[in-house]
């Protein structure tokens, strides 16, 4: 895209594909705040993470192009996406890269499942301040106009102040129509269990649908996104891509020897 | 499968596929240690990292049966795998999750995109003691023998000891024959660059191959994963599931307001 230099630019993805209700709302809640670029699944890519498309071609293909905003879909996931865009859609490095609005949560270790946080983990390991925002309600006709202020002042902060290097924002909301306020927590422990349905096919064989139900496995603890949820709050999860678990480091001359 | 409880269970999956040489290799390498169940995808899902299947129906095959050793290949993921093993293929809780032996490395923030480290980490968020290995060559004929003895010990050890709830190990061998010595490190800082290869189809369209360059953006910090298998080291980086960026908890109250 042929941007304005002096407006900042905007590089949203979602893993719920470029028609989902929760971009487009995204889409419109930031326009003002710069040139925007959306290059986006061209259909759901809910559960990608971080995965990216090793061994299939890619194609992008223009949905939309107006005055400050182009919409482009992609046949891969939502990291490839990104990607793309950075590579052969976008003439700078974007000031942002934003992932959602999703339809449902991504507290919790559904972090490390999320295509929405593949997306801003991607921005972030290219060091462009990312964030990605989430609405606790699956409902492919989610509400997500009660989030508008928030996203409109977290986007605008991010672009003015930017964020440490390596350290992303992972944004939850709870669905509802105002919310208690705002906590900045950490990650909840959980478990997903009961993760696979079996079926039974006609043929005479059985298949498997993943599903499953999550527990929060420290529900008495205040400062996770899970309890911040619960109670009504947004939760504000900093993420960062060093995963390194520095307090094994102790266990570093046994290991060594 | 009907395995003898006075024995170590040991779950193996990679990203290879269950017909890769690295997972033929590493259960050749761990066989003795106790009762193995191997379920991998039936091809290569390699930069799939932490993703399932959300909307694919999936199927078990078994592929290999005898004393000891089941081998099963699925249609889905690595994660999906480890999920459909621990649901449907084994009576008890896996005593240890092996991921591997990969070809290429998983250091840095390719432990992001590795579908081997999704294993890895699937098994380590259902609290199972978990291990990737991994090995830096590509060759789909890679030499894996110079890593028996290690492989071994640390898999005796994890099975011995276990691992701290929430942290499995990332350990990665470079390609040689013999070793500096090992180091516990953390993951490098570095980048993915040039990574979308333009190809222009004979019917007149622009397609992309996901390929690209690594750089480590921190060459000379020598506690690193990238510097220890330069400089001939094996590396055990240890992995939390608890992706929080609690150095960014001092920004709490500017963002809760």
């Amino acid at each position: 895209m042929a941007t304005n230099d002096k407006r900042p630019l905007i590089l949203i993805s979602n893993d719920d594909g470029f028609q989902a209700k929760g971009i487009n709302s995204l889409i419109d809640m930031v326009k003002d705040l710069g040139d925007v670029v959306v290059c986006a699944p061209n259909g759901p890519r809910s559960g990608n993470a971080c995965a990216f498309s090793a061994t299939t071609p890619l194609r992008l293909k223009l949905q939309k192009k107006c005055e400050g905003l182009e919409i482009w879909s992609c046949n891969g996931t939502p990291v490839d996406s990104v990607k793309l865009a950075l590579s052969q859609l976008l003439q700078r490095k974007p000031d942002i890269v934003i992932g959602g609005i999703n339809h449902g949560d991504n507290a919790s270790v559904n972090t490390h499942y999320s295509g929405t946080m593949g997306v801003t983990l991607e921005g972030c390991m290219k060091y462009i301040p990312s964030v990605a925002f989430s609405l606790c309600d699956y409902n492919e006709d989610a509400d997500f106009s009660p989030l508008r202020p928030y996203i409109h002042k977290y986007t605008e902060r991010v672009l003015s102040e930017g964020l440490p290097i390596g350290v992303c924002l992972n944004i939850n909301f709870p669905k509802l129509t105002t919310f208690q306020g705002v906590k900045v927590c950490r990650m909840a422990h959980g478990t997903w269990y009961n993760e696979v349905s079996t079926c039974h096919h006609p043929r005479g064989y059985d298949y498997y649908w993943m599903v499953g139900h999550y527990r929060n496995d420290e529900p008495e603890a205040d400062d996770t996104d899970n309890w911040a949820l619960q109670h009504g709050y947004i939760a504000i999860t900093p993420t960062h891509i060093d995963v390194t678990a520095y307090e094994f480091m102790n266990q570093k001359e046994q290991w060594e020897e």
